[in-house]
């Protein structure tokens, strides 16, 4: 095998799969990065077995072949050469070494077999959608922060992928939850998409995907079976395994009666959260609010360290009620909001509470209180 | 005691106290902040019991009096208050709070009795002069990368600064080493510090005093006695115990006799350090220079990852030389040459190595090789 490429070109490429790769590998084959060159294309395959990420990129092919070696190592070389360099990839199978040259820098990394890498099988996907990257952006971006991180309830550590029937219609959904907040965000369904399984995308591959999708006028390729789920662009394609789990019925949690309304401006309430929480013990952080006659009192009495209270003008016209939260699930679930106010539909001082963006149906987000 | 103050000056004062103080206290009134309202002024005053920081702010005082309070959480607090807000301190004796107040929000914290604070014996200073703060900063700077974190060695553990005979005669010079490499940073002396005794500054001491010198037209008040250190601001006030010991000869250990002359721009040296290291192990990190009739070729050979080699375009007409270093101590050291070329003398390659900032010879650096 021997390439040239652009540096630029050549750090794009591997920066994604350099991601994957787990920083403490046993099984040293793990650590490297597949580099498979033919035509006029490179391709950079690294896998921890559960996901498995693609990178093509267009190259200066001499000698087409493949070889393995150090997918950090590779990333950090080629960081750190200088921008607009011309890089010469060049694998002696025989002394089992990579070649890596650029101006007056060589290097020489260790390599192993391609024989050994693991690819990851091809699967058959039962339903192939394509959908714009500010679409999946949305939906993955607004659930995550409610991905359960409890290892024992593993169905929880990822993101519910399906499709479900929001109030205007069939659409693609998007849930998770740890069973303290729950987040449910709906997007137009896709054409392709209405027979899809629902699976539950895991947490590593949700961040990955991630940098698929910055790209606002990027199309995203879907594709799903029942143990895979596959994104793709022209240059990227990431494969995941999903979770082998059964997502909770989580409409039971969703309270359809809560009908106490307070509206109020999401930013404004997210600062004076975080100032009152200040004062709250690590372990609690609970936050009591007070509501009443467009006024919302939020207030912390931690015994140890001191009290703090602070008034907001709101619109809240239901009966008085006092809720305890923890600061922390306030804080990320007013986060989520963009422009519009947060409006928060409450029933008892025990009860699930809800949140809106708005008057925007298609984000729906739930948070338990706590005693105070 | 009730106060009221600016916002932004209030944070200003509490963030550099709040920074002296540990996070993992022991001794509970030493996690607080001593305030003492009196006049115009505002102190505030924390303490390790190693170093004292005293910050003082002009303030509508209402009632002169004293208490103290957590640090970080009045430091945090007030650095999540809006931009802009007028802060009123009421310190309530009896009930043992301190009551914040601005706008809409109110806090109150527990507060303990000042005459538990522990304020730092006042010191007869026997040297008092006053130096740029610029000129600090860059004996500081320049010098700190030496300093040794071993334990076991605690005359190490801070800078040396003293009086010392330069190649242009008396000099303030500041001094650290762990051993394998040493900065000896000079400057002129000023009116007033001849008879200093010389004083080992400990590490923390060097890092709150960076934040006394920002500002490049001040001019730093610093007394000096066998025991403490003072820096002063007309705001700021920073005192420290100093080091306990002896520190060593260090002259024995810069070369006098070192011929052997290569000059290289220090930016593109430390770049194609950094990327030949790449490679190499974690734990040794040696890179190997080879110097030969205007070329330096620096390379690595790390037999289970692989090897890199670079070459470049330099001044050394001197015989040829193979030397090794750790990768890290040439970075740090090629890192405070400011805009001049490295100019490093050499002597065998297995003595220690010169360099010195183009012509300058107030600025010393000596690092010891390693076997390549």
């Amino acid at each position: 095998m021997k390439l040239s490429i652009e540096r630029a070109v050549l750090l794009k490429a591997l920066a994604q799969a350099q991601s994957v790769v787990e920083r403490r590998n046993t099984i040293p084959i793990l650590a490297n990065v597949l580099i498979e060159a033919e035509g006029a294309t490179v391709a950079f395959r690294a896998t921890d077995l559960d996901i498995e990420v693609l990178d093509r990129a267009p190259a200066m092919v001499e000698r087409a072949g493949a070889t393995t070696v150090s997918a950090v190592m590779l990333h950090e070389i080629v960081r750190k050469l200088p921008d607009g360099a011309l890089v010469v990839l060049a694998a002696d199978a025989a002394a089992g070494r990579l070649a890596i040259t650029a101006g007056r820098s060589s290097f020489s990394l260790a390599t192993l077999p391609r024989e050994d890498f693991p690819v990851m099988a091809s699967s058959e996907y039962a339903t192939n959608f394509a959908a714009p990257a500010p679409v999946l952006r949305r939906l993955f971006d607004k659930a995550k922060f409610a991905i359960s991180t409890e290892e024992t309830r593993y169905y929880l550590n990822g993101v519910y992928m399906h499709v479900a029937r929001g109030p205007e219609g069939t659409v693609l959904r998007c849930v998770a939850t740890d069973g303290h907040r729950l987040a449910q965000i709906d997007a137009a369904l896709p054409e392709g998409a209405s027979a899809m399984p629902g699976v539950i995308v895991p947490r590593k591959t949700v961040g990955e995907l991630r940098k698929l999708l910055e790209d606002d006028e990027a199309q995203i390729a879907v594709s799903v079976s029942e143990t895979k789920v596959r994104f793709a662009t022209p240059q990227v394609t990431l494969t995941s395994k999903v979770i082998d789990g059964t997502f909770p019925d989580y409409s039971r949690v969703i309270p359809q009666g809560n009908t106490r309304k307070l509206e109020v401006d999401a930013a404004e309430f997210a600062k004076a959260v975080d100032r009152v929480a200040t004062v709250s013990s690590e372990r609690s952080r609970a936050v009591k609010l007070t509501l009443e006659d467009d006024r919302l009192i939020l207030s912390v009495n931690a015994p140890d360290s001191g009290a703090a209270e602070e008034e907001l003008a709101v619109a809240y016209d239901a009966d008085r009620l006092e809720i305890g939260f923890n600061a922390k699930y306030l804080l990320e679930i007013a986060g989520q909001v963009d422009r519009e106010n947060a409006v928060f539909l409450f029933n008892g001082s025990g009860d699930p509470t809800l949140m809106r963006e708005g008057n925007d149906m298609s984000a729906t987000y739930v948070v338990m209180p706590m005693r105070v």
